[in-house]
């Protein structure tokens, strides 16, 4: 049983006619764009835009059309995955490295649907380490002053070498083990001279779905829960 | 009558043997620089950690001896110039595009004293536009939400190209006329997703030395204010 392409497919459900779609990334993700070319083909009229450069070369791959982030006032709906989900809806995003255009895109999208497998939905956020985006210079300064918050900061190295996003940046992978205070956290990172963007997505999902491993696919809302 | 000289010479007086010291940049913490670099010729032991590349390059010509941010605690005293001081000593800086290295090197500082001719003291901060950098991708989106806030923010342009910040980001100058609650604006200028740091440096100087055209200097403090 694959879940990833289960929920994935499953959220595809949300989208139609005329919308502009948020084109999330990652391996969940992955099957929601696949599943969306599938439905352009047969000729639903959507505009995606994408919240990383793999996704722009997979949409472009199954001629799904896509408009530039600059061009527009608001997207409709945006399918993305997450690293944690917990019972708020609060999220960590980012362990890709992309999380400050997912964030970008996700903070002007009427919709966020988060679709993920079951091992990713946790009571506390923060066993998954939390990316921060840094500014290179100074950054070990940066760095003291997050550990500060009371984590371990790590800098994400890549093939021997300090990994870069897009936007020419650091990754710090923040070791908390739990997260009890989001809304918090989220403030006090972004506080910090040099923190360009943190991991922590708080109050910007609005439904999470969930692929079991028992084929199912749990529906959370801000209001409600369901399991179909 | 110089008073940017009258006061960036001034400023010297607050450095002692064994310090660490914060070299600030711009017209004013020139003529600092320059008279740091004679005292430190006829023998004052000092260490100094430059807030630009052109302040490191004017370091390196009068024999100031250079430490690098990563590699230290805190920083005794920090000596910089500002665009704007308000008689709270609040400031607006990054009028050269400087401004993450000046706030992250005046963050670790046990005093920050700013020199600055008397211009540019006003009652009200705002009317200097207040520059804040910002990631390159999505800026337009970055804009607006920063338009939201009372401002129309400009891109800064070099030379008929993008201004480039030493991080790779962009300045947008930001017109508020008059700027009344400095600390909220802080605050909601770097919740902004695409915003890496603003221009408001808020309850950070120690002293503010105001050069008078009349050949004085004006001390502020936080507690008291003096002309000598």
């Amino acid at each position: 049983m694959n879940t990833k392409k289960l929920v994935g497919e499953n959220a595809v459900d949300y989208i139609s006619d005329g919308m502009i779609v948020g084109l999330g990334t990652g391996s969940t993700a992955y099957w929601m764009v696949v599943k969306l070319g599938e439905l352009v083909k047969k000729g639903l009229d959507i505009k995606g835009v994408a919240t990383s450069k793999s996704t722009e070369t997979l949409a472009h791959e199954l001629d799904i059309p896509l408009v530039n982030l600059s061009t527009i006032e608001k997207i409709d709906v945006t399918i993305d995955g997450a690293d944690e989900v917990n019972p708020e809806l609060q999220l960590i995003k980012g362990g890709g490295g992309a999380l400050l255009r997912e964030k970008m895109v996700a903070s002007i999208s009427d919709r966020l649907i988060i679709v993920v497998d079951e091992s990713k939905y946790v009571s506390n956020l923060g066993h998954f380490p939390l990316p921060v985006e840094v500014v290179p210079f100074g950054w070990e300064l940066t760095r003291k002053q997050i550990e500060k918050l009371g984590c371990i900061a790590n800098l994400r190295i890549v093939d021997q070498d300090s990994f870069i996003t897009d936007n020419g940046n650091y990754i710090l992978d923040c070791y908390f083990e739990a997260i009890h205070n989001t809304t918090d956290l989220h403030m006090q990172l972004n506080k910090i001279i040099g923190v360009v963007e943190n991991g922590l997505f708080v109050n910007m999902a609005n439904t999470v779905l969930i692929g079991l491993n028992d084929g199912r696919v749990k529906t959370l809302t801000k209001e409600s829960t369901s399991t179909t």
